[in-house]
């Protein structure tokens, strides 16, 4: 079983030092007193200020129903320890089932809206709905990201990232600093 | 200087497969023989088939303009090797730089669209503009990938994630096959 991961806040605007590198995360969301975890890979930043973000959720998902009924969402990102829970979470269906007591996952609660964040998970980012535009067509829902909350430790996790097929690679410890050679307004 | 790359032809609508974990990208663009280069992270896939993706195309770059009037552009993605022609080209203007010339990159003829492909990044993906319903509020495009060229080997290359403040992560070579976990019809 994993562990709760102890998290502070964090800038809304810097969201994309977490998600930008595309890791697989679990939606959490929840409506008249249901919830549900879903798993993601389609998912962009959009802007800084506010701090908005793309999610492709299909229909298929329960998540799907619940976000669109209550406007809010819990972005969390889980790391390679999490990788068990992903692909069972990523092969289940909500509708009967309780995610958080099936995968023994913490429901959290967040500050700004009603979805649970995950306590295991390395960072939680709590999403308002802001624009529904594009769910009809193309099953986008932008949210704005409200509050931020990430572990202290490491400063660059070991995230999960899908390839299709049932494979993840995983993200390296390595991090290459290239801010010398960026102009000083390049560096947001 | 950088090794062109050998590329063979690649499913279109596999293309997450090298999009989806979320690598900076060289978006390269051509309107009346001006070309263009620029870095991405801020893309998503939207679809398998038609092969969607949408990519934030801030209308600060030049190539928002090309691609603009052109509709057309290719995702092209760099591997570790590229980081300094990465950074270079991030932290450059393309109005009255040749960028292929200038960053000694090799621009190869695509075979559905204008836009050149660069030759020394691992895959290439043509890209044909499919909805700009959201360009004017969020300088959101979706294209459509009409064809894809990815290297042959390695399976899953050392690729760039942006965090922000002039810092790259890297993939690892680390390659999680959970696949017997997945329901078949999950395995997509």
């Amino acid at each position: 079983m994993s562990q709760r991961i102890h998290k502070i806040d964090f800038p809304v605007e810097k969201a994309r030092k977490y998600l930008e590198p595309g890791p697989v995360v679990l939606l959490s969301s929840e409506f008249e007193g249901h919830s549900d975890i879903m798993t993601l890979g389609w998912h962009t930043i959009l802007e800084f200020s506010p701090s908005l973000v793309g999610c492709m959720i299909s229909g298929m998902n329960h998540s799907h129903e619940l976000i669109r009924n209550s406007g809010q969402c819990v972005i969390n990102v889980p790391t390679v320890e999490l990788t068990d829970v992903v692909v069972a979470i990523g092969n289940s269906h909500g509708d009967k089932l309780d995610k958080f007591a099936a995968f023994h996952l913490t429901a959290e609660p967040a500050s700004k809206v009603n979805a649970p964040l995950i306590g295991e998970c390395f960072a939680s980012f709590e999403c308002q709905l802001y624009d529904d535009s594009m769910v009809d067509n193309y099953n986008l829902f932008i949210f704005e990201i409200v509050k931020a909350h990430v572990a202290e430790k490491p400063e660059f996790p070991a995230t999960l990232h899908y390839t299709g097929e049932g494979r993840f690679t995983v993200m390296s410890e390595k991090v290459l600093d290239q801010s010398r050679d960026f102009k000083p307004e390049m560096l947001i």
